[in-house]
Order: structure tokens, then sequence, then C-alpha cells
């Protein structure tokens, strides 16, 4: 732990000696001496262009002590007030159990996990995932449903596209018919997507008679319950539209579905919207996973990510990620969808709540809150208001009596005063939503607050008359009579013993980074430090609805302020928004940004963005979703822009040019030198620069895009600022722009004037997962983050100069040197030995080891990332490893083994497969102990290597029943 | 979760049917008409005898939900005061390292596992014990380190208790000299336990001379640094000691053991302590764990568990406790300790902590510690007043300037005002000690206050001027010349990335609740649910110093008193002290309550204890230390204790009879029905009754043994009352006690009066961990308490009554019903076909499970105690397994394996030994996957059978270095 380069490390311990792995000076001198250099500065100044290289200090705070920063959030925190939400509006009040929250939100083995890419080493969330997607599918009724959306108002935007391209009859300026009864948050995104897109959206009414208005529609979106908390059998206006030859989705609330007859038995086509009520804590409005699920027919038009039943090579199941040329990063610019992150830990959380509840336990949740809101409803009647709708599930809309001395606001106003919040229609009218955490005593005082009366206070006021059990509950209609969650998974783990066993089990299936290194070129998995994750379980942050009072939440929304001013200041940007909710959002507004920008200056034409073919899927997906035109640049022999390309493209669409998307340093790994350049270039002729932060790790305290170029970028907090990736989210995708287009940034509210709108559901987004960026940029300081950096630079070489030798590195920039990746590339060795680069992930898993980023950004290639929180023993075991790996594949090369039976080919290895016959011509020792690894720290995958193709084939998206099992197998 | 009886299950969640595993109606059923009953009620009518048996309900108030109960005890902790304490006297701030309160204290793997008695599945907590040793054995300089000891109090009694008896050269009225600056509370707990030893205490005051006083000493026992925080080189007075033929022991701050010479270079036999401030909370006292270290010669008669490194079948090195026939299980009367469960999960805290920041983090730390401590001198010197000694490491005790105005309680209340806590001596003297939580800030405060000044506040204030480096800080003599710490594990696991991961990999070598069921007889391995453990890392809680002012812990001793209170009522005594912090002290209390009652009622004489051959060794072990004689009773034929029998040693020993110790229901798992009359005949003779708490759980609720006629028990509340056994303590061994024993509880607080004293360092032991028993009581009520226990007696029986056809149920009761445990007798079986009862416990492993309790009470059975947590699939999987196990032996009885060569006596199987040439006449697949193991759920223990004996024949005690490793092997 000599690694700091603090002055007075004596008197305050450094968290960046526990962040950085390669921390004693002697393991830096050997990395550095291997690679001919004297000292980090040296390394950093060579490897970086010089024309962007810094040694300016970032202007921050000097580091804090992990207990110092603690305080400091704690007293952020304390600026907050956590009154009691009644506001519902797509948000509620839920109990986390101990158990999940503990064992999953709490646990490295569930957070610190990667996205589920590599199915034989993630079975146990791949399952979990399968439970959520039963979940949503059996309580709407759809056959298929996904492994989470980001939010419901993103979820219903992407509905949209998908009612739109899925209509193949409807003319192309035909709208989109949205229920006004929908979430206001849910409107406002789905007209920024559809604005975006050339959609026109008509809201229509149909409170009055029901009847569908006169214009053609090609889908139609209801929300269920309203958001005015009516209830309606939307059989009949369903049934219309479809005779209309519309599609039909509907925003619907699972808890109700519990008690209400589903979307798909009314007829619908999809559904949509959120899970946070199981079990996820409001959090300010994010991360929890939003859903979509859809009848059969539909689920290849599914966006997002689907789990899915196959079976490994053995022949026994095994559950991996189905259908994925659906997704960005194989169709690019011809995607329906630019989702890559999920809201995986969130939607594992929300099945684990109904795995532990189990139907009959959600039910009982669902009919106590209905019995809560009658006796709510009841206390609105007698105190002399009316009840504006009498078919009901948590919602109830009160039409305050004129003859009650008191306006809407103030009865709100002294609500709040008490502890309460309520949700203010208008003058004459408010609403009361009820959830699993409302009490009698909740119920008693705000029978109190109607009748114009202070609350008595305490628990100890029982004014309502529950029912003695749920049998006495009079239900809302259509009432439930389809059945839901039959499979054994949710009537086996209700006690806390078996839920927590079950968790267990499920996470020792599963590698994640708190066994060994994650080396995922582009994805930056690095240290998610506990001090880091601690105040997101606090209820100060995590309690907050995010349409409450702005007095409630001073603290949180500062946070987040400071958090977006000094990610400008790493970025060398002018203004931040922290809005969207996955790097794919953060694209999409920082594209909307650029295309508000023209449009202001007149240049509504310019819709055309360059993007190197070597750019990530998503670049060009959401693009399009930007409504922009894709041109592809080339790329040259040493993995950058091919400049004359370039100056080709943009004399062809010079005034159509409305930007280039490039990666820096690129996904090549490299930082290319011309990017000064390019950029110049593209100024020049009127375009604006987008700089995808996917790799801001290699750049931070070094070189500040806002500075050397750029116009606007999105980061991926997840990546290089610490929220751990959950298995596939959450994650977060600020957007950060210069001056010129600050205005363009995602409306800071609901009802606030943007150019652009909402982007997501929340103001803040996932803001309840900002504390984790914000404890990790406190802690390491300017000196930290300029230190992790070149650390990471530094481990990133030392891979691929002790590699080099064994493995071809694609592409090196100045002075022979990568930036924070570099690429292996083994398609020679392919050719040669017939050994793929996927027989080289998998055997890394006998070798204790996730596999690099395949295939991407070149086929045939693995692009490792160490980043700095590997330390050099580390470094040095997967670097043996692989090594290890090359003398196999020679091995197969001379002959020794045969090309289809050999430890690479049959890689991972089971334990199971140890006690069957072994007729492979290298030993059992060989297969699951290879040189260098300890049997005391060994990893067994529960499953042999997956056939994917099979379970597209045969595809099954949720608990498999018996004879969906036996049609598989 | 249909199982609740109550009857408004609808209105508020249950937590009992969370706790309770078998819940499920048609479950409870099947189980219930498999034991030919229709009722639990029915069931518990028939097991217990008619004359305890009770229907009557229990006085608590009714069960609230989690989530309620949480609140209730935020509101108790909301009555505490958290001041930052100066006070010292052994109890210090210290900084819990995130990735260890998250991955230690929080995780599962660590706090639900057992003792590790079955080292093949306990290799990760051996291990990280072993860590420990070493860090204690090094920084003391001594050869052996045990495992733990309670607290630092029990810890120096014991040494007195050791160096009596090591000592054979002394008259037995040599006096034990106790150094007069030792802490005033470990002075105590030698007075009370020396007492009972009958051991005369000198305190000798060495502050002028260093002479020692002339009189015959056996032992002597000196505190480094000293209560008053000078630092003495200790050698020249150890040495004169030595000279006189006696045996010293240092207790000694380990923290200042890094910059101070260890207590075994400057001669001391041994040394005691607390490990509290490496990493573990204070806690308001406790737990924590202590230590003790020996010079080589000394280890064999070493107190408490001792881990040690041996080999297993395989010849790989394997860790298991050593020397176990030392320990009270065995040794029973002649025990020289009662101690059982230590302090397992704060031993692992500490020794991580130690790994954490490896000695020259420790260092530092130590190092600031005292430069802020040398400020603090200087602040005071500069007020005007005087620093007594010149010496110290991190306290300084200073003399209040007559001319300041101020007495030294004025200065302890205005810095009480200002949130400080300092220490009191006298009129003229306070001390301050600094910890590793205090900062410049808080010295400039306190140089404030010494000055008479109001303190500026916040943590702007820098009044002092630190050196900026550890070389400018002078340090403390006698100087630290010794190395400590060398070994690897100190110098690899430094960054946070390596840490988490290493503390998975030892977590994963070990089975704990979160794998499967533990059904260890006698020792309640039930859910510690999350809830409960929730409020232990509340500041509120966590962070009181146990002598803070009254004013500060309120909420603290509210909730503890509740505790005693509840306690009472269910057990049906009428005190309750929550003292003890172990089952075996609360015996030892309970025994000296009734020894302090016959000398009160002018019976001296009685010193006779009657204990039946059937008890837990510490039952024996515990009454000797209490000063009594031990006289066994005979137990009949059917495990009951035989009433002729006693009435003989009644008669025997009738004017010397003391007492009698039962345990019930009885070690052999039957509610012996003679257990009124039992009580009677010792009432009758002038003796009490001792029951022994350790079989609660198939009481409470049903029968209380304060109403049966039982005058004092002790209960173990990590049994019974959910604390988790951590793998192996901490415990908290409330003792409770009729009316007429009400006055010889423990002294409630230092300095108060009591005919005991106190038993433990802290006033009410273990405080920090009494919120999960309160929790649990809270969230059960009394009816969800009386249905665990009719449940655990339904498992137990369940259990019994299937198995019976494959193995004798060895004792049962009326209507052929067991208790809460039954016994499995193999001895026949064994006799048979040479399976060992070792060979079933060890194939279990290959089955997935934890071993039942070994040959206790009977050599050569299991016994098995499923808990009311299991639920019936668990149930039947462990039931299918031992019928599974039966058919090996058979084929091993009917020759069809050799007794020699066969999966029971190979048991258990390691992953490696899968690799292995296989020339066993069974299978790979039957060795690791019998029938029924599901190989995605499979537990890998990490090593082969160990051999016990070797590594007691080759004892190696700390991290082995590379020559012990050579000797070894």
């Amino acid at each position: 732990m000599a690694g700091s380069q603090h002055p007075n490390s004596f008197v305050s311990a450094l968290f960046s000696d526990r962040h950085i792995g390669v921390g004693a000076q002697p393991h830096v001198h050997h990395m550095l001496s291997t690679l001919g250099f004297a000292s980090l500065e040296e390394l950093s100044a060579a490897a970086l262009p010089e024309s962007i290289y810094t040694t300016e200090p970032l202007s921050l705070q000097a580091a804090v002590s992990e207990e110092a920063m603690l305080a400091e959030l704690k007293a952020l925190a304390a600026k907050n007030t956590v009154n009691k939400s009644f506001i519902g509006q797509g948000y509620y009040g839920t109990h986390t159990p101990g158990v999940i929250q503990r064992n999953v939100l709490e646990s490295p083995a569930w957070y610190t996990a990667y996205t589920p890419y590599q199915p034989e080493i993630s079975q146990g969330r791949l399952e979990a995932l399968l439970n959520f997607q039963t979940v949503v599918a059996d309580l709407t009724g759809m056959v298929t449903a996904n492994a989470s959306m980001l939010d419901e108002g993103t979820a219903a935007a992407e509905a949209v596209a998908l009612m739109r391209r899925s209509n193949r009859t409807a003319a192309p300026d035909a709208v989109i018919l949205v229920d006004a009864d929908v979430f206001p948050q849910t409107l406002a995104v789905i007209n920024t997507r559809a604005k975006a897109m050339g959609i026109p959206v008509l809201v229509h009414d149909f409170a009055d008679d029901g009847a569908l208005p006169d214009v053609e529609f090609f889908g139609l979106l209801l929300q269920y319950p309203g958001d005015s908390g009516l209830v309606r059998d939307l059989a009949p206006v369903i049934a219309a539209a479809k005779e209309r030859k519309a599609v039909v989705a509907v925003a619907a609330d699972l808890l109700a579905l519990t008690l209400l007859e589903s979307p798909g038995a009314l007829g619908a086509d999809l559904a949509v919207g959120t899970s946070q009520r199981f079990g996820v804590p409001m959090g300010f409005g994010g991360p929890h996973a939003g859903y979509m699920a859809v009848r059969q027919g539909l689920e290849r038009s599914l966006p997002g990510r689907l789990v899915g039943v196959s079976k490994d090579a053995a022949g026994n199941q095994a559950y991996r990620l189905a259908l994925q040329t659906r997704e960005q990063h194989i169709r690019r610019e011809k995607a329906t969808s630019n989702i890559c992150t999920a809201q995986v830990l969130l939607a594992v959380m929300a099945g684990m709540y109904a795995v532990y509840h189990g139907p009959e336990g959600l039910r009982k949740i669902a009919t106590r809150v209905h019995a809560l809101t009658l006796a709510v409803a009841d206390a609105a009647t007698a105190a002399g208001h009316a009840v504006v709708h009498g078919n009901f599930f948590d919602t109830v809309k009160i039409r305050i009596a004129a003859g009650s001395g008191h306006s809407a606001a103030e009865l709100v106003a002294a609500a709040h005063t008490a502890g309460y919040l309520l949700r203010q229609i208008d003058h004459g009218h408010l609403q009361i939503a009820v959830d699993e955490t409302t009490t009698e005593a909740d119920v008693a005082a705000l029978a109190g607050l109607l009748a114009g009366r202070a609350p008595s206070g305490g628990n100890s006021a029982r004014a309502t008359d529950l029912p003695a059990d749920a049998s006495g509950v009079d239900l809302p209609t259509p009432a439930r009579a389809t059945e839901y969650m039959a499979n054994a998974v949710f009537h086996t783990h209700n006690s806390e013993t078996q839920m927590l066993r079950y968790l267990r089990r499920l996470s020792d299936a599963d590698y994640a980074l708190d066994r060994g290194m994650i080396p995922l070129g582009s994805c930056t998995m690095k240290l998610n430090a506990t001090a880091e994750m601690a105040a997101i379980t606090w209820p100060e942050f995590s309690e907050l609805h995010p349409f409450a009072p702005a007095s409630d939440t001073v603290g949180m929304v500062e946070m987040a302020t400071q958090l977006e001013e000094w990610l400008a200041e790493i970025t060398g940007y002018d203004a931040v928004s922290v809005q969207p909710n996955a790097g794919s959002q953060g694209e999409f507004a920082g594209l909307m940004a650029i295309r508000a920008f023209h449009v202001e200056n007149g240049n509504p034409d310019r819709d055309v963005v360059l993007i190197p073919t070597s750019a990530h899927g998503t670049n060009a997906a959401s693009a399009v979703m930007a409504g922009l035109k894709v041109v592809p640049v080339a790329t040259d022999g040493f993995g950058n822009i091919d400049i004359d390309d370039l100056k080709r493209r943009i004399s062809v669409h010079e005034h159509r040019l409305a930007a280039i998307m490039v990666t820096y340093p690129s996904t090549h790994g490299v930082f290319e030198t011309s990017i000064s350049t390019i950029c110049a270039m593209v100024h020049d002729a009127g375009g604006q620069v987008y700089v995808d932060g996917a790799n801001l790790n290699a750049l931070v305290g070094l070189a500040r895009p806002g500075k050397f170029g750029a116009d606007v970028s999105h980061l991926n907090l997840h990546k290089t600022f610490c929220i751990p990736h959950g298995g596939g989210g959450p994650g977060v995708g600020p957007v950060a722009v210069g001056a010129h287009l600050a205005k363009h940034l995602p409306a800071r509210e609901l009802g606030l004037d943007s150019s652009v709108g909402l982007v997501s559901s929340a103001p803040y987004g996932s803001a309840s997962i900002l504390p984790i960026s914000w404890a990790y940029i406190r802690m390491m300081g300017p000196d930290g983050l300029r230190l992790a950096t070149q650390t990471a630079i530094l481990s990133a070489n030392y891979i691929a100069r002790r590699l080099s030798e064994h493995y071809p590195v694609l592409y090196t920039g100045a002075h022979d040197l990568v930036a924070h990746e570099c690429i292996l590339d083994l398609r020679g060795i392919s050719a040669d030995s017939g050994v793929s680069v996927d027989d080289v992930a998998k055997r890394l898993i006998d070798y204790g080891f996730h596999a690099p980023t395949m295939s991407f950004p070149v086929a045939g290639t693995l692009m490792v990332e160490p980043t700095e929180s590997e330390d050099l023993g580390e470094l040095d075991r997967f670097i043996d490893a692989m090594i290890a790996i090359r003398k196999e594949i020679s091995a197969v090369q001379d002959g020794l083994w045969p090309a289809e039976d050999n430890p690479l080919a049959n890689a991972p290895h089971t334990a199971q497969s140890l006690t069957r016959e072994w007729d492979h011509p290298y030993s059992r020792e060989e297969a699951v102990f290879p040189a260098g690894v300890d049997p005391r720290a060994k990893y067994w995958p529960v499953v042999r290597r997956v056939d994917q193709a099979y379970g597209d084939r045969h595809l099954v998206c949720s608990c498999p029943s018996i004879e969906e099992l036996a049609e598989v197998f």
C-alpha cells in the first residue's frame, strides 16, 4: 500500500490505495520496466497524443477518507425529509424483504456480476430473470416477457415503436392513440420519442363514452388502472380497436393484476409497466425494472434482453439470453431499439419478491391495499367529499366538498405538515394512493385530515374497520379469473431460510467480481467499493418519491447537482444531465440535443450522422431513434478512422451533416492521434462532434473531451464511475454537453419546458444510485482519479506486452502502446488450429476467469480491459492462463489432440463431467485443474457449453412447465 | 404460508410465517398424521408431562411485523446519544472496513456457521482464525495464541487460573499479584473469579519504585500500557518476578504493540487482552474477541479453542481445532476452564482487519494515534495543566491546574455538552484516550475545552500541527524491535478487491445455514433473520462506550431491560441478567448465586452439586470454577435420572448439598416425567435446582422452568433466541433466577455492590447483539413463540419416526415421543458393519449436510435437532440421505464393499479426488452425487477427512512458515 503519491498520506487513510489494485511501488516499477518506462507520468505522456494530454489537475476537492465521505453524504441525506407518500402515479412504498435486501441488493455476488452474455457462468441470475419474466408474463396474461425495461415511460415509448413496426397495414401518418388517463410522465417520454421518430401522438379521453375517435391510428396505449385511479373493463375498447386493425398495448400495474383480469385475457397485444412496487425502493425515481410482455407472435419484435431455456453440451437444461440477433449490438442501425443495459439487479429483486410472497402472498398484499383504499374512500365520503370513480384498486380521486372550507391545495399542504404526501390534481381534486406500507393508523390520520382535523398522530390511531380477512373485501372489477404463478418456484421458497438458501445457491452458480477478474474490453469492470454502495439503502435517499415536494428533496438534488458539476469538470463540458438511466438513453439525449441545435440554427435538414464501422452498435441504433440517418465511415488497417474516407463522406453529405460519433480512445483500444484533426474537420463542415464516453476510464485526469474538440458525450457511470453492473444493469448514462447545447438537455422536471423533453420517467433518472459515483469521486479526489487512469493504462499495456509473444496484439498507437484495453487477435491462430475465440473464452472459465469481450469490435478477437482495480497477482494469473491456453492450442495445432476433442473444444468442464466415463485424450485433471488453478479456489460452472441456437429454435422464456420441458428435451 | 393461527393474519404480515419453515397446513397435517396426532396442541399435550405443561399464554405483547419492530427499535435507538468517546479503558473507536462489515459481519455465510468441530466443512473460518492467532501471537511475542477469549476481563481471570495451575512450586495460599494500574473492570472480574476459586488477590502499585512486595505470589498480572496511560519498561519487574518463581502475565493493547516491544520479548509467560479496536465496534461493551497467548510450554494449559494445522486423507494441508482434549466437553470437572463458545465472528473480523491493513498499515494507524495523543498532551500543557506520565501511547492523564478555575468534573461535563466523552479519575485528574477515529478537529476541540473555551465546532478546526509523516513522530518506549506479521497473508489482500475475493473464497469453503440444515442436537441452529440482525450495525447501539454516561445510553438500557423482563416471563423466573457473555458464564453466575444464597443463609458448607452423567461437560467445569464439588448422578436405561441413585446421593451429601444441575428436556432429548419429583427431592434436602437452559427451545410457550420447580437457569440467546452462532460465537448466556436469588445476580455496573460482582467486563455483557433476541421475541409474540416450539417438537418427532425403521432411536418419553431432538443409536450398526459414527457424519457432507451432534451425550450416537425453521422439503431431504446412507452401511455389512474402502470410510470426497486415479469399488458418481444430490446445488468441501491426531502431534497454531510446512509434511 505504498502507492500513495499524496504528501500527507500519514495523516489520512487514502481510499485510492484500496481502490487501485497495483499499489505496491515494487509492483508498479516492475510493470513500468516491462514497458520501458521510468514513471507513470512518462508512460501517460507517451500513450496520449500531445494535442489532448494535460497535466493540469482537475479542479475538484482533495480526496477524503471513506468515513469522512460518508459523513458528508449523511449530511446531504439529512437535508431530505422522508414523508410518507400517497402520491402514487407509478411509484409506491414497498417493503423490501430483508433477506432480499441483504442477499441480493447488498451482496457483491449479485451486484458485481456482468451481463449474462456468457451463460455458462451466469445460470443463477438467468434463472432469477426467468422467474421475473414468468411473473410478468403470468400477471399480464402474455406469453413472453423480457428481462426488464428501463422504466415504465421508456417501456411505453418502446411499445409505441413496436406497435408502429408490427402494424404493417396502417398508413405512414397514422397516429398513436394514447389514453388521456395515462401517467403524465409516461406521456412526456412518449412525446419525446415519438417526435424524434416522426410519429403523431393523439391523446384521447375515454372517460365519457369509451368510444374511439374518428382518426386512423396504428396503435392504442391504455393505462390500467388509470392515472386517476379508475379501473375500466378494457375488453370493449380493445375489441373495437382491434377491429380497426390497431395494435393495443396496456400499461398495467402488476400488483393490481393479482386482483384484476389480465390485459392478455382482455385482448391486448402487449403490456408494459414497472415492477418497482415489488420490493424495490422508490429511490426518487429509480432504478427499478420496467417491463414489457407480448402475446404470441410478437416475441421477435421485443426490445431488450430476453432469457430463454436451452440445453448444454451434456444435454442438460441451461438458460441463456435468447434471440440476441434482435439486439442493437448485432443489428446496429437496423435495430428496433437501442437498449442494451437493462435493470437486471432490480428485476432479480422484483422476481424474488414474487418468489418469496408467492401468488397467495401477493394477492393478500393487494387485497389489503385495496381494503385500506376502500377505507380512505369511505373516510372521504364521510367527510362530505365526493369519490370521483367508483371502481378503483389503490387510488382514490376525491372531489373536495365546496362547503368544506378547504381547497385541495390546503388539504395537501396540511397533510404535508403532518408527514403525508398527497397528490393535488387541481383546485378541487386530490388523489390518495395506498400501498403495501400503508398502515391503519395512516388511514386514520388521512381520515382526520380529510375531515379538516389535525391528525391524532402515533400508531395508536385505529379509525378503520378492516374486514377480518380477505374474503370480506369488496374487490374491483373485472375480477381476475385466470391463474398465475403456478410454477413450483413460487411455492417453495416462502420461509426466510428457504429464500436465503435459494439466493445463495443461485449466486454460487455465477461468476462475479467477487471471484476474480472480469477483463471485459469496453465494459470497465472495476471495484464497486462497499463505502460507495452504503448510501443506496439509506431511507433518506431510497424512500423519496420522485414527485415529492422540492422542500423534501433538497439534499438529493444537491447531491445530484454536485455530481453533475464534478462530471462536467472531469469531462471538460459545461453542462451535464444525469437523467438518462442508461448509456443508450444518454446517447439518445445527446443526439437529440444535436438535432435540436441544428433546428434552432435553421438547419433542420442536418440529419446525417457519421459513424465509424468499428463503433458500438448502440451508436447507430440511437441515431436512428433520434431520427438521424447513419452513414458509416471506414477504419484503416491500424483501427483508426480513415481520414480520406471521412473527407469523402463529409463532402458528400456536407449540407446534411449533423454530427460524427466517435469513441475515444477508439473501440480498438487506441488513442488515435488524429482525434483533433477529426473534430476540426467535422466542425468545419458545420457538424457536431459526439464522443462516446464508453472508454472514459482511459481519459479521466489525463484529457478532457469537452476541451479537445467534442460537443457532447454520454458517460457510463456503471463503467468509469463505479456503479456496479448488477448483472446487466442498473446503469446511468449522463449526457454532457458544451454550453451551446445546454438548453437542449432533457427537461429538468415534468412540465418544465425543454426542446427535448423528458427522456426518462423521473427528473433525475436512477437517482438513488448516484451516491455511488458521488462517493467514488469524493474519495478519489483529483490525484486519485488521475492515478487510477494511469494505472488502468499501465495494466492494459503490461498485459499487451506480456501476451504479445503469444497472441498478436491487433492495434497499438504511438510508442507501440495501447490505451486501457487491448485486442488479442486470434484469427490466424484459429485458422491454423481450428480453435475458435469461443473455445478460448469458454476455456478461460476452467481457469477461473470471465472471458474478455469476444469478437468486438473485430470478429475473431478478444478485447481485454483489466482496469486499475486488479493487482499484479491477478494480472499475472490471467496472463499465465492465457499463455497456458496458447500452449493447449499448439497441442491441437500439432495434432496431439484432435480438433473436435480437446480441453478447448469441450470447455467449460463441470464437476459433474468428471464423474462420467472419460474417453478424452486429456485427463480429468487437465480438464478442470489446468496449470496454476488452485483446487481450493476453484470456480465450478454448473452447466457445460450452452447450445445457443437450440434455444432460439425452441423458444421457452418463462419457467418451463413439465410439458415444455418434455418438448425441449 | 397458510400456517398462521392468528385471526387477523389478513391485516398484518406475520414474521412467524417466515421464521417457521413448516408453514403450509398440508405439510403440518402430513407430519402430524405420520405421528398419529390431529393437531399441534394434541401433540404438545402428549409430549410434555402434564405436571409442567401449560396452555396459559405468555404475557407478552402480540407480534408485530418486521417493519413495525424495526420502527420500535429505531425509537429505542433514538434515545441513545452517540458522543465521541475518549474514555479508553479498554474500549476504543475503530473504523470497521466496509468490505469486512459487509462480507463478514453482515454475511450469512459467516455469521450462520457453527463452531468448526467438523473441520472438513470449516476450512474458511479455520484459516481466518489462524490469521487471528498469528496476529495475536506475533504482536504479543508469544508462540501460541488461542482462537479468542470472551473479553479482556475474563481472559485475565483465566490467566490467573492458568498461572495458578502451572505454578507447581508456589504454596497453596500464595497470592496473585495484580498491577494497580490494571483496568478496574478487569480487576473486578478477577476478584469475582478468584474469590470463587479461593485465590487471594493482592493489588500492588508499581508506580513508586517498581519493587515487588514481600509476599509469596504465584503469579503477576501487569497492564501494558497501564490504565493510567503510563507505559513502563516491564522487563525489570518481569525478571524480578520470575526470579521469585512466579508466572507473569501481561494484559496488553494490540495496537500499542505495533510500536512497543512485545510482552514476550520483555520476558512474560503469557499475554491477554482484547482485539476490539481491530475493527470491532465498541457496542456498549461487546461482543468482541478477547485473546490469550502463551510462551512455548504452556500451550497445553491454554483455555478455549485453538486452531492448528494438520493434514487430510490426501496428505494436503488442512486446519482443525487442536488439542481438544483440553476442553471442558471432554474433561468435565477436570477441565481447567468452562469456556466453550468463543468469539469467533469477532476474531475473524479482527484478524481480517489485520490482514487488510497489514503490519505497515497497523503501524501507521498506531503512529497517527500516538501523534494525536502527543498533540493532546501538548494542548494540556499549553493550557497550564500537568501531564502526569511522560511515556504513553494513546492515553494522557492530566492533572488539572489548580488555577484553571475548573474541576476535572466540570471539564468532563463541558466536554460532554460539546459531544465528547472524557474520563474523570478524581477531582483533580482526567484522562483522554485517542483512537483510530480521532480527527485533528477533535484534538483542536479538546484543546479548546482544556483551555476552558467552548469548542469552535465543526471539522474546520485545525489547531494541531501533526508531523507530515510517521518518521517525525516521537514514539514511546520500549520501542518495538521485533518483527511481526511477516506471513504472506498480511501482504496480499490489501486492496478492497483482493480482500473481497479472499473473504468470498474462504466463506465458499464453509457450510453454514445459508446452504442447508445444521441438525445439531443441543445446539439449536435456527434461522437468524435479517430483520433481527439489522440493528447491530446501527451506530446508536454499536458506537456506545460501555462506560458512557447513563444519559447517553437510555435506549440501550431500556432495550436490554425489556429483554430481561421478557426472558423472565418466558422462563417463569423473577429476575434475569444478560451480563454473562456466553452460556458458560451464565452457568458460572447461576452457581455463584446459589453459593451466595447458601452463605447468606448460614450454610457456607453447602458445596456439593449433583450432576447427571449425561450432562454437558460445561456443567461440571462451571461448578468447579464456582468452587463447588461435583457428584455424578446415574441415568437409567431410558436416559432419565436414576431416582434411586439420586436419593442415595442426596442422603450421602445431605448437609453439603448445594444444588442439582439438570438439563430439561434432558440431554437425551426427552421430557423426563419425573422432573417435578426431582425438584421436590432436592428442595426437601435444602438444595437448589439449576436447570440448564440449553434445551429451552423445547419449552418456550409450553412450560416454564421457573414455575415447575427450578430456582435458576442460564439461557443461550444464540440457541433459542436467534443470535447467530457466528462460527463459534458470539453467544449470550443470561442467568435467570427466582426472587430469592435476585440479589445474587452479577453486579449491575462497575463499582455497584453485589455479592457476586462482575462476571464480564461490561455491565450488559455483549450488549450490541441483544437487539437480535429482542427483535425475535417482539416479532414472534406469544403465539408465534409457542407455535415455533410446537413445530420444533413436531419436526424432531417426524424425523425420529421416519428414521426409526432404519436407525434405533435411543430414548423416547411418554407416547413414544421425543422432545425437540432425537438420538440415533449407531452402536449396533457400527459393531456389525465397522462403519463408525464419524463415517456417517462425514458421509453426510457428501450428501450436502452438516453432521448432527456426534457422540454426545452417548458415544457412538448421533443427536439430531431440526428446529422449527426447517421446511418439510429439507427434513425429507435429510431423512432420505440418512436412509440412503443406511443402505450404504448395509452394503458394507453385506460385504459388497470392503470395510476399509467404501464411500463412508473415504468420506468426504472432494472435487479434486475425482481427478485422481480411481480404484475404489464404488463409482465417482456414487462418491459425490449419491441419491438425491443435485449437482447444481452441490456443496464441495475443499479437504478430505482431516487427521486430528497428526496435528496434535505436530502442533502448529499460527500461519505456518515454509520451514514449519516442511516439518509437518
